[in-house]
């Protein structure tokens, strides 16, 4: 069992956190501590070596902890997410691969594409795809066709694997540090269209790809995980993009393996990954 | 401070510790706990935010854990080290360098060549060297010799910034994980002499170096640290050898800084690392 | 067109084959060269800007080359592949999915399982899959009726994607530098069974995973490429195995793309890679 | 002897050069070609077995290459630096060592700090160091004082090892492509000031260093290497800048390797880099 808190600091939590979980005869397996003393803000995730009641292990921490505190107990045995794509399959691919084989954490209910091209994997897959274009339609109603699917779910997570619209703040808002972004970039380089043509243009010599909580600030959310590749002089923009490919693929992997795996907490603008 | 302690696992370790920490007023900024089920083994490192007298935090502590409890509270402010080389000045060089400055976190007393020749560099940060052939001395007398030095200094640890010298089982145990050593490959591949030339022989693609605590099974002990740095067709093996220098300096000083802020704790053969 | 050649090493030979691009009126884009002067070898990838006749390009080139040289004049418009498998889906869906799209840079033409596990994968992209058991029959006629299949598409090269068997000197003779494994680990680190226990019980702080050309020497072929991931004490021999197939799959990946770009060479027991 | 040449494009360029090559019985070791198609620009590198003289092979390269061609025929047996420095001692002693045991490729003939604190280190390597102060002066005199320095070692390139003022257009004009910085961070992300700072605020996982030849757009020139290296949550702006550090130094050293190698060729804002 995974228990996962966050609250104002102050001294003894530890202390009285693991004396509620002594005290229930519950060996703690691992255990990872942060305080971030700019913020006065305490972290901490515990794997125990048994189950037990959710809510009477609840009931017992919350008098002991700040009223700010945020408590998550092994949230649920396995995640649902709902995946949003737009052209390309790389993440999409890679994500249904997993999920089909039982080794992606968590459980892809519904696949949303603002074009066709990727229903065909999906259906390959048996995982149902709305496509649901953008085109001709208002930005409200757009994204309304979207949230009558995720209501249909009720998705712990919305993982936009490749989606290149932009989204409203009031959809993202609806759901803060639930919504996943991969970024074809090294952020905060190249923020916004077509980062590879930025870096060709530029001639780097690493490229990158940074997986991220969406908030309403474009590219601008907490960082879950980055990752680069070399490049030279040799490759072209479009060798770029190729090359970005496979870290997109592997760093949006590695992103959600970690918030299924209830190792990422998130305070303002930050992360705090418990790897 | 640092709290560092291992022992058999039991119910209700964290909650003993942290209960003595939070009764003394300590705050817990960083806590980093492991637990081997293999070996039913413990291992805990605590930084609070402030200073307290050891030898009551020991006495506080002790009767709340087993008795095969390993206790360090920040063992030294400041750690004292000999350094031992033969001809190759890489690792030694960037030592003195961090030592000089500051920001080793440890301090040298004494560097040991079984050859002359880097006695000028030493002489150039004013670090005494002593210059103890291997040759025409038998073994345990040559020991004898190095160890007069360090009995002189004490020193916390001892580096083998490329010592190409085996030290006898004897010298080793008298200093358990006290003995750090660079290794010129990526463990376990080409132990024993001349991985370079192995290495290019094999046609690798990647080569590594692996610092470890030295135990009397040569290139066996464990390991603190590893990395690798890629290599191709067009390297000889003394362009290998140049490129492992790299990894070799830059390895050994990620280990020493890894240990000299006690994030190191060794068991059996392996390490805890809180990185 | 990409113009590939190796051969004993003399003074002029760059000159005379880009002397005959040059009459041919090809322009050079990208030229690697390599000399090793251990082996006196020659070793040569041009890509030049336009198609021409590859018999009239061959014709004209071997007369000035040494009588050993190999000529390959991209070698084929795409290069078929046959891909053998156990039980393990990661690298097979991985190559499913680039081959689904077009990304791979050859055709899988049929998949070998000697279980029947992933049959079911193959079937969902329409690729051939025959399940041929190494149980209850001799060694020969077990690889006679891989051979069949194998005689069947003539393919370029064969693809082990974790391919649990060892197969006979006979059987891989026939295919030499034309049959691709994935080994995992780092060789030659933990060759032979099981390397991710082997890792566990070492404490190794790095995992790799090797992709090679095999040869009748155990995991001792050419070596085409190698990557590494971090891992640490709290990494059960599960978590290394679960760590390891994240980079086999992306090695794997990598080789082949490297050698169906036809920038891979074989000679004696290494390659030579103009990546 | 290396040969490096860059020209505009056209058909027929290598083999020419490899005649003549031939015809003076130099065997190449090593090629590599690059043409930029965009700027339709001819890159070329050769390594060959024997020395021979310069001024002929030019005399003879020359008419059989456009008139735009930059010839470089091994220009110098060992590069001449002139190294500027600020305050931070990392980057300067990794270059002191190495000029000290010769393995620079190049040899430091002066360093100037527009602080006195790095003397010390300098005159430990017996280098002669030179304080010129951008206090108290215009901006005209204190670059005029550099430029005495600079024309007396008359240096093949200016290495600033962490020197934290702005030069002016004009200095800069004076050493096209000949002045190589080292930018604490992976550019284009963190341009100019504060950049650790800048990440930690951020919340990034990755930090990175770029080495750069400098022009009059600041932190815009050439980029000629770039390394990263992973950082988390528990890392303050200054742990940062200490893991910074390290990177800063090792992608300096590669850097210069390269550039002191002839391994590196620039056009317009771009590097070709024949690692």
């Amino acid at each position: 069992m995974i228990v996962v808190i966050q609250c104002k600091d102050r001294v003894g939590l530890v202390a009285a956190i693991s004396g509620i979980l002594a005290r229930e005869q519950l060996n703690i397996v691992s255990l990872r501590e942060h305080v971030d003393p700019t913020e006065n803000r305490f972290f901490i995730r515990i794997e125990v070596d048994k189950e037990t009641s959710k809510e009477q292990l609840r009931e017992k921490l919350s008098p002991l902890l700040p009223p700010d505190a945020v408590i998550s107990i092994n949230p649920q045995p396995e995640k649902k997410i709902v995946v949003m794509v737009t052209k390309e399959y790389h993440c999409l691919s890679d994500i249904l691969i997993r999920n089909h084989f039982k080794t992606l954490g968590a459980s892809v209910q519904h696949v949303i594409g603002n074009y066709p091209v990727l229903e065909d994997i999906c259906r390959r897959f048996e995982i149902p795809f709305s496509y649901i274009s953008h085109e001709q339609i208002e930005k409200d109603a757009f994204e309304q066709r979207i949230l009558d699917i995720l209501l249909l779910h009720q998705p712990d997570y919305i993982v936009l694997a490749k989606f290149m619209r932009i989204l409203s703040p009031a959809f993202i808002q609806a759901f803060p540090a639930r919504i996943i972004n991969i970024h074809h970039s090294f952020l905060p380089a190249f923020v916004g269209a077509n980062p590879y043509r930025q870096a060709f243009e530029r001639g780097v010599k690493l490229i990158g790809a940074t997986a991220h909580f969406v908030t309403d600030q474009l590219d601008e959310g907490p960082i879950i995980a980055q990752q680069i590749i070399p490049v030279n002089h040799s490759y072209t923009a479009a060798d770029m993009m190729r090359a970005g490919k496979e870290i997109e693929t592997s760093v949006l992997a590695k992103a959600l393996r970690l918030v299924f795996d209830d190792r990422v907490l998130v305070y303002k603008n930050k992360t705090v990954v418990f790897e």
